[in-house]
């Protein structure tokens, strides 16, 4: 960002400094032309969000955003190349990425059409389906709803109540909502704008309840009415995404042909008769919602931006904001010269440094399993568990620091010509939407048990049981705690050292590993004890272990996130980059053990000397950073047309300089009022 | 709350129970039937925020609705009896804590008419002043702002810029913005309603700046128009509080006679004279803010009361919705049988209802210094104290409690019909305004230290220094702590016995009081090699350790949360009611001491073996907690007409008794399909 007037950063000649364009290589990564492309359409002043429209005004806006998205050719990168898209999966997620520094509602509604509608004629359907269907999808001229949740089943999708029975007598479907709590609910695009929908719902033939598939319905004719037996009602007015017009269906016995299931897992033949090319039901239905996971991948991805966006306000403010002269009797200080301000803004940019090199991984990732380069079944299930992994940890960092951003630029922070407050009222859903983020997290903590016990598959079970007894009871005697703890006895507390220790990325990894392993061996080893219980009672042992189940998921987390912004680190090549940078990565990894210190201790990982130690470490290499936290926002490669925020005009820096001209002349001109209080001092320094 | 239909709380007959009325009573305290009238008053839907309405509609919407107060006679209880008042200090806080349940828009409508303007009139004006200026500001003849901050100067209040400048020739006081800087911001009142402003600038007379004094100054006539050389600006649509119309203030030369200085705390004659009853000008400073506190208490207030309308919300709904049926093939979990869902909400409602407890005894120390019961200048400064540790907890746990309230309803929580994301919105700013949080939490810090000087003051410098070096280089030979490790090394981490241990009153004061009052020492220690250096440096190693300070502050406002529950409980009589109160304050004692458990461990307070039962000890507390918390925020005594959720409503109880009877009947009818999955064990038992 080079529209603020430049802070003049107190670098002295022998600190590294930023290569801030090899670093925004770097950052935008592997689709940085696709992202470069991205953010110069939505430059254009007609996607932006304006604040305080009214709901109505809001949604039709985002509806003709939405139309301008497709003429601008930004929204087709995943379709296949015979409908006009690119079948170029990564580019597309990275591309959708960027609308959220548009609009989130904007994001959104490009979601649900073309991201869960569309995805799901693609990726469910046939080819018969996708030439039926797809070109509407894609061109908008049928927008769609994507109508998976009801109001009575969010998280457990499987249970949903909405039928659709097979009735060989006229070779149809009937769609069917048999309960009020089996009403779609909160689908955008169905409170107004909606023309057909993707309807999941239990497939049943001749008797037998196939488990959840996805039908096409139209649901309203070409004058913007209902069909017949379909019942929409608007969600309302909501906390944020007022450009989304959500909504409600219910279907009263709503007969659709045999040919609208999207038949690609499960299909029925003339006579009602079901066939399926994945023969397990549980696992056809795992597959069917993981050709959905995108909508989790982009949304972590939007997170990111979002932070991102956030830490340019902040960081811009602070550096340009003084308030208090502590440390002088007429200079202010700048607030990110305070150590609180460092310690609020640096270790989330650091957080957000770390999400950003990770959501690569995974872009490559979802890139390699939708090109087909890598479709196994082993790579589709690590693509969902880092899908499930990253989502939640990007989305509760997005407002968390959209938050501490909006207090960190006080009063200015909450005034909407500043983004920070209505970002985070827009990205509140995220943490909800396209699977909860403490659903996701259980279903990461589950993978990580199971890939746990299948390490031990052949093993002796004595054997298992006594190394997990071994391992679990002992805080002393394991294989990297025992060294350390032996080191612990000799700690003199000698700061160096220690901060030498800290920083050694083989420290910090056996730390992050080390933490992450034994809170998954410790549950394990709780949960051996239920197996054999029935469902009852395994069900109330899990749950007594859910929270520290949770707690594991989290730190596996912590260490993926670790392990992508290290891994980003042997790709600079600029000597003063890579240092800063190091420092940068270091703060991620030695704030995220200062947060869990009472496990390192408590399990003797870390000695009591040692951890003393750690916070006063932490706190330099904040101070050794400060000077380059512009560089690093820079970095990110906003320009302006993006950030739109009043705190990054340089207003405030002109401001200030207009206060201190005008308090430094008054001072010359010998006009400058006495303060009473050096005046009492003159008058009176014998009292 | 009785407008639920209640879920069936499995308590058997020998558990205790919550005697509601009794918890009511104790929670609405010694101002019980001021907070009763206040909310009989507000149950009146004109009082009530409309979502969605659009910037203008709000403002004139919520001018509307405080001119209905005046007619309701609900906000005059602070002014003097003489005027229509009541001279309750108290009761006036109370009453006005309870505006946040009709909309925070109202609620700081009124905090900047009566709270601010007409307090300043109050509190720093004579009795001329009163006479002339109260009844306008009482009535809403006058709306009037409250002229403080600045753009460039909002938290550091003694370096605004707007001048007073006496004129003796025309006995006339020239208000003056003399730079853009130092232009009025983020005023309630500013940008269209307001006639007037008390507006606060520094006093200059003579050549002399005597400091910040407040003048009451026009604004606009009697048309709306500003006045001439008045410069009134719109700050525009905000992330919440959209129904105060707050805006920016630039005075072009504004004489006003020198009788509009409000003169309690400074005066000036004819002569242009300057007369204090305060000779120290850095005290007369401080009084003169300090006679506005109650702006900050009653924010804190305000923010328990948004905290208990999110639990009452949050925990009724996790009492009816059920999502995943692990433990039974047909029975859905209720959400707050998850032990996850216990964790996210009881240990916040725990803290709700601390503070709940806290705030009561800020309101009563309010009401002994502005009764004049007790006004020396050693209550007003811990009443400010007080406000000052309060307020940044309260604000800030109800934006987290809102939050994960809001997450805790998952889709629902979003739609504005449930009010979590609306109030959070509204809430977001009360941890910047009437005093930033982390300044007013370095405040507080500040008072401890110099406490903890003072305590020494007598003592020999010498002896004092070997005092501190031995507390503060030690982990082990703390008065306290040698005993505990001591206790440590025989600890065999019998769950049992520890837990026994961990429930003690005693031992959560020790550790809590031990906590707080060593990380005071560790700083002072820290601080003391800084007092004879010069200010720079001073400053420079006060900075180095500002997050500790902070830290120490937090470690403060938490004892005293735990000693006011603590308090409240010897006064409950009901034996089932203490019991489970008890079990309260200890979740909220024990999730505080786990949350900053590596201090514990890392000065040697708990044992690695007892720290190990503190997690397993708190989730049990939790599961026994559960069955009552439906009864615990029905206590906070708010009818449907203040909570306004449809979480609340029990149309998701009616939802689900209907879908389940639906499937009771389906299974009885024996049309029900068979499911794939026990089709195809069935088929093939041997595979």
């Amino acid at each position: 960002m080079t529209h603020h007037p430049a802070h003049p950063t107190p670098v002295s000649s022998d600190t590294p400094v930023v290569d801030r364009q090899a670093l925004q290589n770097l950052l935008l990564g592997r689709w940085a032309e696709t992202r470069r492309t991205a953010r110069d359409v939505l430059k254009d002043p007609k996607f932006h969000k304006i604040e305080g429209l009214t709901m109505d005004e809001h949604r039709r806006r985002v509806l003709q955003q939405a139309h301008q998205l497709v003429e601008a050719k930004a929204v087709h990168r995943a379709f296949p190349t015979e409908f006009g898209g690119d079948d170029a999966h990564g580019a597309n997620i990275a591309a959708f990425e960027e609308l959220v520094t548009a609009d989130p509602s904007l994001q959104i509604k490009a979601g649900v059409q073309w991201g869960l509608f569309g995805a799901a004629i693609m990726h469910l359907g046939s080819e018969e389906h996708q030439r039926r269907w797809l070109p509407g999808a894609m061109d908008l001229s049928v927008p769609g709803a994507f109508a998976m949740t009801e109001i009575g089943h969010g998280s457990d999708v499987a249970s949903i109540g909405t039928t659709a029975t097979f009735d060989p007598e006229t070779g149809e479907f009937v769609i069917h909502t048999p309960f009020t709590a089996a009403t779609k609910r909160f689908l955008g695009n169905a409170a107004l704008h909606g023309r057909a929908a993707v309807v999941f719902a239990q497939l049943i033939t001749r008797g037998v309840n196939h488990g959840v598939h996805c039908f096409y319905v139209d649901i309203r004719d070409e004058h913007g009415d209902p069909l017949p037996g379909i019942t929409l009602t608007d969600d309302g007015h909501k906390g944020g995404l007022n450009g989304i017009d959500n909504g409600r269906i219910a279907f009263d016995h709503i007969r659709v042909p045999r040919q609208n299931l999207l038949n690609r897992y499960g299909d029925v033949d003339e006579e009602g008769t079901y066939a399926s090319p994945i023969e397990s039901p549980g696992r056809r239905f795992f597959t069917m919602l993981g050709t959905l996971v995108q909508g989790r991948v982009s949304l972590s991805g939007s997170a990111v931006a979002a932070s991102k966006l956030a830490l340019i306000g902040a960081v811009t403010y602070g550096n340009q904001r003084r308030q208090f002269n502590a440390s002088s009797p007429t200079e202010e200080e700048v607030l990110l010269d305070y150590q609180l301000h460092q310690r609020r803004l640096i270790p989330r940019l650091a957080k957000t440094v770390a999400l950003s090199f990770a959501q690569e991984k995974l872009l490559a990732k979802l890139d390699d399993v939708f090109s087909g380069r890598d479709d196994s079944d082993a790579n589709r299930q690590e693509l969902e568990t880092l899908a499930a992994t990253i989502k939640p940890t990007a989305t509760w960092h997005a407002l968390d620091t959209l938050q501490e951003a909006r207090e960190a630029c006080g009063g200015a922070g909450f005034i909407s010509e500043n983004r920070f407050a209505s970002l985070r009222a827009d990205m509140d859903i995220y943490v909800t939407f396209e699977g909860d983020n403490n659903v996701l997290l259980q279903l990461v903590a589950k993978r990580l048990l199971s890939d746990y016990a299948s390490e031990f598959k052949g093993a002796d079970v004595g054997a298992l049981a006594s190394y997990v007894a071994s391992q679990a009871g002992s805080t002393v005697i394991h294989r990297f705690g025992l060294r350390r703890a032996f080191q612990s006895v000799q700690d003199t507390g000698d700061e160096r050292r220690s901060a030498n220790w800290f920083k050694q990325e083989d420290v910090q990894r056996d730390l992050l590993t080390d933490r992450s392993r034994q809170m998954v061996i410790d549950a394990a080893s709780q949960l051996r004890s239920a197996a054999k219980l029935p469902q009852a009672q395994q069900a109330s042992v899990f749950n007594e272990h859910q929270f520290e189940i949770i707690n594991a998921a989290k730190a596996h987390a912590e260490l993926l996130l670790w392990e992508s912004f290290t891994e980003a680190l042997s790709e600079i090549e600029d000597e003063g980059t890579r240092q800063i940078m190091t420092w940068l990565r270091d703060v991620y990894a030695l704030t995220t053990v200062e947060q869990t210190l009472d496990w390192y201790l408590g399990h003797g990982r870390i000695s009591t000397h040692r951890a003393k130690t750690l916070t006063p470490y932490v706190n330099r290499l904040l101070a050794r950073l400060r000077p380059h936290l512009q560089d690093i926002v820079d970095s990110f490669g906003y320009e302006p047309e993006h950030v739109r925020m009043e705190v990054t005009s340089g207003t405030e820096l002109q401001r200030q300089d207009e206060a201190r001209e005008h308090y430094r002349r008054l001072r010359a001109s010998s006009q400058a009022p006495v303060e009473e209080k050096n005046l009492a001092r003159q008058k009176a320094p014998v009292s």
